[in-house]
Order: structure tokens, then C-alpha cells, then sequence
């Protein structure tokens, strides 16, 4: 199903932006694991809005747990936590209800759901709902933190723009310009044991594709060299075996710490490519659904102009529970 | 499970490059379905070697149908396809048994199921395993086509050059030199209905990455302007909407015919970065895993010098796949 | 995953006993379906306490809608509902958490998940998280209904007692003597079309047993004749086929509906046997696993003397849901 | 999908009784198992025909492993292995092609597959599909043993005879009627370890009865005291826990070895209802298809008058294979 991710680590998301409130149920978390509700707030934090060169600041995003727990220690039983949504203006969107906004899912929502889609909000297409995911990828983090895998995700192009000094001057001027700019985010998992994954279907490549495309607004994922890596030859690409303090390592990481969907043992090395917020103050044109004309369209109100500054906990979020789900398959 | 793809057209790959056999087993397709089997014939031969460019041919890859079919058509029962392997010469790999092609599954796999995996050919990681995923995406392509929707992958870059007609001439001298050469794989699937797949995790990206990851040798997948699009601002990015003849379309395909997970109606156009093959012939540093001692190693024998070539229509059946499945959810 | 049901229609049921809340995450209902919360909520107070014969009633179950649904109709979006735990008084059942109750989850419960469980009120043991089943099943019930599909339980055996005149005076002798008993309840699923299901591990049968056993305390399920067909013969069991207004129909029933795991377009009947509530107040022989003591024990408190009877509605819905998945597959 | 079962121990049956070939396909063997071939023929031969109350023998059963083997031993590949048809007279039935036999799946394939089914023998509703079910169950019975585990299935009803000593001469007696007669087969498995399962829809009656209803003719299963305990009080049913030397165990076993979905450490004890098999020499009412008139039918050829007889390792396999993916998921 299209919310739902993991074998052994399954967790189902749930809600829209302007539903009553939306959550995550997992299944598959031993019990007996403690969960740093601190910890696990400031990794929220970082991607709710307010930051410099995002959204105005709206509301904390809380995660209530209402089961699963006792005591703050999972029990055995499905874990599911809540976030109220607060400050929802329902009717905000109405004069956008049937105009889809070029690169948004408003038109292929309306396609597959028909009227009855929660339009509001970008209903369940909104970015909100990596809120739940980093509920999820949260609590792995910690997880795998206690086995000494550490993910860390981070910035490292915004539109044309390779020099991190130069991120926010260029999101300001996109915002300025009432446009948005896309970005790369690469991630790094560090710590890994050799040996997880598998071939073919539900290896790490896959694995870590599948939970990264559930991320609104990533077009491209590639791991090691990646497309570099295609332009090149197999003596450049090959990273030798040595030995470091008898354990087998490679000198070079072009293969992004994964051979055969497997780990090597090496960090594993991805770049997703992030998508300019499709939602720009510039006028475009789009089509009126309801009486099939063409027509024009501006779009007003908060939004980010560089989405992918959101996205880089969200990114570590989808590292982490394909990576931990990809452990308790052991 | 690991060789296991799909939800509803579900099948799961078997077999070792150098066991009895390999082969497919098919849920999901629907009581009634005639098989074109020349035709699944010409599509096999596409990937099989011999061609120019990859290794000297060997034997033909002829499916042979054990289950499912009655007189040729599908009679709803799953359907079995074998290979049986010819050909084979078990010792060929025996001086690398405990010695890991750099690049290549022979560490990950060792550390995963030790001396118990099969080594010889690459075993279960070997793109001899592609064959049964083109005879399930041939039938798929076959299904499709049907329903006037046409998957078509090529070749668009090799190691540096993207002129096509240096393509042979890139590949000629990485096999001379004893070397390999990457490239870079372009599908397109147009003639799609909108309103397939769906929004998060079994999002169209999503399925499609999970089946092209399963490619031995794929290392990046983008969808649309992909990493481009990141470095693009939202007013260039954005696709607008218009009409023809009565129908909403978008200027350009910067999303790669997929919003929010769903397909937009515009033809699906992703790229994957395929790496160099790791069999090449110059020496290179591995480590002894018998005796955990550094060593040299050069490989001899068959090996594509560019497995991109033979890739191109596995690239285009596991589009097919993951397509098709989308489709028999709807 | 344990409290995940289904394939196209999927559910999970989450919360335990005591926690703040129970509540069901539904994947795969049609968006444009209105929910009759009425109804409903009609259906949830027949599983509710404080009817003749069960606990004192302690507090309404009213679902919570909190996802998935735009002014009372679904969205496409997975559906939440949350039923908020009132009355919880988590000290209740302190003597019992480590002397585990003969007959219940305790011992189980504490083996797989040690002390970490949530042993209060039976935590996920529960037959309180039956009320998400009945939400589930209570919404596909209505869906059956627009499609001309009845599902109807009964009491058919209360303990040795057969004749429903004597069900409730056999469950107050139980009640007053400290006591418990079983019953067998029967379900029948009528104006099915022939062609759900399918064979082998996927049909009916199998679909139906495995929601059944959802419920807390069956402990087994035939369908048709079941195990009186066993002691009889092919001509006596056989269902003779005929024409009824130009239908193919069967003069009996003993294949329960179903033939291959696929409906034949007759009832689906079913009976399941309940065994009688463990909790009882009569003194039993039990185990401390504190100190691995052989000790005593005496339940006192609520407890339903025959589950039987709240099973009742929890098996049209067990059924409900089984069957409107295999529909929605089609 | 209807053909597969399992978590993490996963398998898909595949084959028609006149097919080319049958077989199975398993993911998820641990790679180096040994598989001991001799035994597990032994274990075929069991369900084979020919034996006294049975079919004429015609064919044995012998498994070619044409995958997921190096030397007999698994590794890590999917296990693929076939069993191919010899002995196929397809056009034995062409006579019953359009006229449905009375209790089999004659009907309701027609009506889920159409002309397209696969009639002859028939087609994927045979119990011939029930040998490579004995491949992956007798598989897993060795694993099982590896473990202390034991599987033991035997005959208690033959038709209205309780008694052994009469089951032959009762199954004679249907036979030279031109009759058949139904069975129950009670199955142990002891030696489980405690904690395997879990609550809900994943809990082992879940798992095996999925497993179980995936053999023809099996119309019911129950637990321990099952539909017996349905009759009793909680004081009788509850199974008191003591200790026998320091471990916790029931002085009886009404529970069937199975709490809250989870094994309790006490042997697992079922019972399932197998009917009558429907092919019988005594003429019956049916209808034709073809021209939806009424008709009468009389079956000949060869069938087994009681299947409960060749059912009984097929039960063995059924439980070894839930079981086995239990204890893999642990």
C-alpha cells in the first residue's frame, strides 16, 4: 500500500495537511526500547518551518504517543503517534481547488481521487506529511545511534550553486523573485556492519529509493559515483580491497558502500536531487478543471522557495528506516 | 523477499548463473492472456550476448513455459518459465573463489551467506539473472503494448562520450585496453493513462526505482529533469498545464510524466547511470579472504566491457514491470 | 506484520487496554465512500459492555475520525480512527503482573515480550482492541451492503446448551457459581456473486480464518458441513448443482459457499467455536514468575462470563473485512 | 497472492496436474542448510499414490532441485525445484469439461478464469499441487527436528468410524459403492520453544490455519479443545500452570499449546476436517455450461475414495511450514 513501508520494521503514515491531525502506526519495534522523546523533538524541529529561508513558523509539531508505550518504553505492541494539526485554514486554497498548480500533484490527485480528494493543503500530498516520517525515521536514528550507525544528511547544491556560503543568498533571491530553487542533499550512513540487504528487489539500493521517492519533491537518487560513475572506466570505478587493521576495506567508495545490494561495510554515500518548490508567486499557466479552459494562475501565501532545506532531516529520516528495517531482517 | 517484485502481477526470480537452471515464476496475470513467443524470443535476444560489444555468444536464452499456460495462454494459474543452463564450466572462477573482484558481489556476498554461496559466475548477483526479468518484462511489454502504451530505453552515454556514434568505438578501446567503460541509460513510456500509481511509498518512482535497482550494476535512477531540475529555478522548472485537443497536457516534462507518485498522463522518462563492469582484465589490488593477506588480482575470461549495451532492454522490462503492476491496481 | 490484515483493503489495529487510546489505520478504501456514523456507531454499541450478560458498561466506544475523510467521506487518504481510553484504572490488575492468568495471554505475552509488555488490562491481549476490528468491519459492512452482501452472526450453543431460550440463564449460572462458558456462533454471508477468492493459500477460507482468529479466545472455524461433513459420504455431502431462474445454484450447502478457496455465488456460512472466558473468579492453580513459585489465584473485577455473546458482532465484521477485500481484488 | 505463503520463510506453489511440470519456489532458506534428499523422498512417497486405500500409483514424485543448491546444500538463492508430469492423459476429461463436478472447483474456476481455465485433471485445484507443498514442508521438517521440533499427523475419523482398526474397511466400503468418505486428521507438533507468534492476524492459529485451508478438501480446523471447549466452563477449559522441573508448563491442553496467538511451550494440537472426495462413481445432478441446461454426470477414473488417507502428510507439511517461518521470524 502506498502509505507503508518495511518488512520488519512496517510503519503505515497517515493523514493531510488539513485533516484533524495526521500520525504514523508502526509495527516491529522491540520491546523494551526506550525512546529520547527530547531527542527525538529536536530532530522534528529541524524540519518544521520557521528556520531561516523557510516557511513562517505556524506550530511546534508535538508527536503524541497514544500507544504502544508504557511508560515511555515500547511495549511490544504497534506504536502510533499524533500531531493535532493546529492553524488550518481550510479555505485558504479554494480559488486554486480546481486550477492544479504546474508541478504540484493537484492535477494527477484530481485524476485518481476525483472530487473527492482533500484538496486542502495539498491534502495528503502536502509536505506535511514527512512529519510522520520523521517520527519514524526519529526513533530509528536513535536505534541505530545505540549500534554506532550514525546518518547524516546534508546541503550541497542549491539551484546552479555549489558554494554552501552562498545557499541562503541564493534562496532569498528566488524568494525575492517570487520563484523557488531546487538543491542536492547527500546523505551519509556511517557505522554499518557488512552483510545487510540483499540482491535483486529489496536491496539497500532499493530499499533506500523506495523510502526516499515517499518524499514529495525528490526526482533522482544515486549512491556512490553514482552518474559520475557512468562516464567512467572500470579501473577508475573499482575500489581495490585492502586490509586496515585486518578488516577488508576499500580505498575508494565509488560503489557507495553497497555491492550487489548488499553492504560492504563502507559508509553508505547517496544524492538525491530535490525539485524547485513547485509552488511560485510568478503567474503560470495552468487549466480549469471545471470547465476545461485555460487559464492563469499566481499562487499566494506561505510556502518554501528551496524545499530541500526541509527535506535534509527527511532524507536522514528515509536513511534510517530503511537501514534499520534492513537490520531486524537479520 | 529479495527476488520477489510486485503487488499484484507479482513475480520472484531464481536461479545461479551456473545451477541447473534459472527462471521465473509469475502471479497475477490474467486468465486469458495469449503470449507472443517469437516475439518474447526477439526481446530475450536483445540482451543476450553475442552482439557487438559484449561477450562472445555462448547459448541462446530460450524460456521454456512448465506452468501456467494451456495451448499458450494463461489459464490463471501462476506461470513458471525455465532456462536451463548450458554451457556451464563450474571451475572457470576457482582461482578468485576466496579473492573479491573489486566492485563486484563477491565480498558482500561472502560476508552474507559465506562459504555456502554459490561463486561460480557470480552466482545468484550475476546479470545472467537479468534473463528471467526480461521474460517476465516481455510479456509485460506485449500486455502493454496492448493497451497502446510503448516502453523504449537507449543508450545516451558511454564513459565520457554522448555522441552515439562514438559509442562502439568508446567500447572497443576500454575492451582493448583491458579495461570496462559505464554509460548512461535513457527509457521513455509514453501512451500512459494518468492516475497510475499512487502517492509516498509506492509512488511510481518508487516501484520503478525498485525494479531498476534489481539490474545488477544500476547506480543512479532520475526521473524527468532529475539532478538538472535541482539546479533549476521553480519558473523553469515547472511543467505547464494547456490543452490539446481537449485534453491536459503539459508544455514540457520536467516531471517526467509523474506527480506526486502518479502518473500526469505525459510519457514517463527517466534515466539510469549504469556503472563500468567490475570483471576487467587489468591487475588490481584484493585481499585473500582464505588468509586475510593482501594480494593481486586479474580477472580473464568472458566479460562484457560495457554492460550498459546489454542493459538497455532489462531497463526496459523493469519499467514494464512496475508499470504494468500499477496498472492491474487500478 | 501481526495486527495488519488484508491485501487491497489492509488495516492495522493498534493500542492496548490501558493506553491512551486503541484505534484502526485503514489503506484502500475507494475515496468518494460516505460513512453512515450512525450506523456505525449502532454496530460498535452491540460489541460495547453493559448489555445483559456483559460487563457493566463502562464507557461509549465513539471512533474519532481523524484522517481520511473530507466532511464525512473518504479522500483517498488511509482513514484513522482513534477511540480515546476512558475509565482506565491501571493498578487494577497490579497482584496479577507476574502470576499469570490459566487460559489468558499472560505467560505468552510475558515469554515474547518480558517485562516490558504492557500487562495492564491485558494490554494488546485485550478483547478491547476488538473495537477497531468492529470499526473496520463495521465500515465494510456498509460498503457489502450497497453491493446486496448481508453478513449476519448468531449465537448457535452457549457451553452444552443448544436452545437459545436457555443461552442467557446458562451464562448467569456461570456468572453466579464464579464461573465461565464458551458458545459457537455462526456467521453467514449472503448475496455474494460467485468468483471471490481464489486458491490455495489466498481464498476464502483461509481469508476468513485469518481475521477470525483476530478475535481473542476462538479457537476454531469450519465452513459448510466442516467436521460433520468429515463423517459422512461424497453422496451425502456433494452439493447437486441445478438451475434456479436460469442460475447455477446447489441444492445444499455443505460446501459452505465456497469451492477451490472460491465463493460459488451461495452463502458463505461459517461457525466458529469461542472458548469460555478465562477470567474467572473460581481459585486456580497458577505459577509466580517472580520468584518460580507455584502459587493461586483468584480474578476478581468485570469480566464478561461468556465472550460468546460480544464476539458476536466482531465475527460479522472479522467476516466483513475478509470479504471486501477479496471484492475490492477482483 | 493465492500461490504464496509465508514471511520470511516464503514459497509459491506453482503447476497444473496436467501441466508440463509442478513446483516450488522458496525464498528464505538459511544459507547452508543441508537438505537430506532421501528423507524427503520418503516424506513424498508418503502423499504419493498407490498405497492401500488410495489411487493406483502412476508416477513418483521426485523433486529435480534446479536452484538455490551448490552440492545439496542451500546457498542463499531462492530453491527452486520441479517435479515434472508424467502420466498426463489430457484428454481424460474432455467430457466433464463444461459440466461442473458437485463439490469441486469445477464451478467457480469456470466462473473466475472461464475458458481459459485449466480443466484437465483439474488444472491448479488439484490435489496433486499438494506435492510440492510436501517439498517445502518436508524441507522444513528436517529444520524442524535440527530444532527438537516434531510433526506428527495422524488419521482419528474415517467417515462415522472412530475406530482405526475399521478406517480400511470403511474407505473399502465407499469405494466399492462408487462412493467416498471424509476424514479428520489431528496433527502435533511438540518441542516448540515458547514465544513464537504473536497477537492478532499473525498470531499461529492465524498461520497455520492459512496454511492448512491451502490443501483441498479441508473444510475446518480447531485448536486444543476447539468446538468441544465451546460446550465447557471456564474451570474446565482453563489449563492450570504449574512447574516440572523449574519450567512453567499446563497440566492439561486445552489451550492447543497456543495463548494470545503465541506458542505457550506445549505441544501445538489441531484437528482439521477433510470431506468427501467429491469424485465419485455414483451418478450426481449437474448442469451444463455450454447450454445451461440441467444434466446428470457419473465420474470415473481414478480417485482416492477417502483423500483424508494421502492428506495426512500434507497437514505435516502444512504445520512445518508455519511454524518454520514462525520460528524464522523470531
Amino acid at each position: 500500500m502506498s502509505n507503508t513501508f518495511g518488512n520488519r520494521f512496517r510503519f503505515t503514515i497517515w493523514g493531510q495537511s488539513h485533516a484533524p491531525a495526521i500520525g504514523v502506526t508502526m509495527e516491529g519495534l522491540p520491546a523494551g526500547t526506550a525512546i529520547d522523546f527530547d531527542r527525538l523533538q529536536r530532530f522534528m524541529d529541524r524540519r518544521a518551518p520557521g528556520a531561516k529561508g523557510t516557511t513562517p513558523r505556524k506550530e511546534a509539531d508535538r508527536p503524541e504517543f497514544v500507544a504502544g508505550l508504557v511508560d515511555g518504553i515500547t511495549c511490544g505492541a504497534p506504536v502510533t503517534a499524533i500531531i493535532y494539526n493546529q492553524n488550518v485554514r481550510r479555505g485558504d486554497y479554494d480559488n486554486l481547488r480546481h486550477v492544479p498548480r504546474p508541478g504540484h500533484a493537484d492535477y494527477t490527485a484530481w485524476v485518481k481521487y476525483g472530487d473527492s480528494r482533500d484538496h486542502s493543503g495539498g491534502g495528503q500530498f502536502s509536505g506535511r506529511l514527512t512529519a510522520p516520517l520523521c517520527i519514524a525515521g526519529g526513533i530509528c536514528l536513535q536505534l541505530l545511534e545505540e549500534k554506532g550507525i550514525a546518518v547524516e544528511a546534508k546541503l550541497i547544491q542549491v539551484g546552479p550553486e555549489k558554494d554552501p556560503e552562498k545557499f541562503m543568498a541564493c534562496i532569498e533571491a528566488a524568494a525575492k523573485a517570487g520563484d523557488s530553487v531546487g538543491g542536492i542533499i547527500e546523505c551519509c550512513v556511517s557505522g554499518l556492519p557488512a552483510g545487510l540487504g540483499g540482491p535483486m528487489f529489496d536491496g539497500m539500493e532499493n530499499r533506500i529509493s523506495q523510502a526516499v521517492f515517499g518524499i514529495p519533491g525528490i526526482k533522482g537518487i544515486e549512491f556512490g559515483s553514482g552518474f559520475a560513475g557512468s562516464a567512467q572506466y572500470g579501473s577508475q570505478n573499482n575500489d581495490p580491497f585492502y586490509l586496515e587493521d585486518g578488516k577488508v576495506v576499500t580505498r575508494t567508495n565509488a560503489h557507495g558502500g553497497i555491492l550487489g545490494g548488499i553492504t560492504s561495510g563502507m559508509p553508505i554515500v547517496f544524492r538525491v536531487a530535490c525539485k524547485p518548490t513547485p509552488s511560485i508567486a510568478i503567474r503560470q499557466d495552468s487549466v480549469d478543471l471545471t470547465n476545461n479552459q485555460e487559464t492563469k494562475l499566481s499562487i499566494h501565501g506561505r510556502h518554501d522557495p528551496c524545499i530541500a532545506l526541509r527535506a535534509i532531516p527527511c532524507v536522514e529520516a528515509a536513511a534510517a528506516v530503511a537501514v534499520y528495517d534492513a537490520i531486524l531482517e537479520e
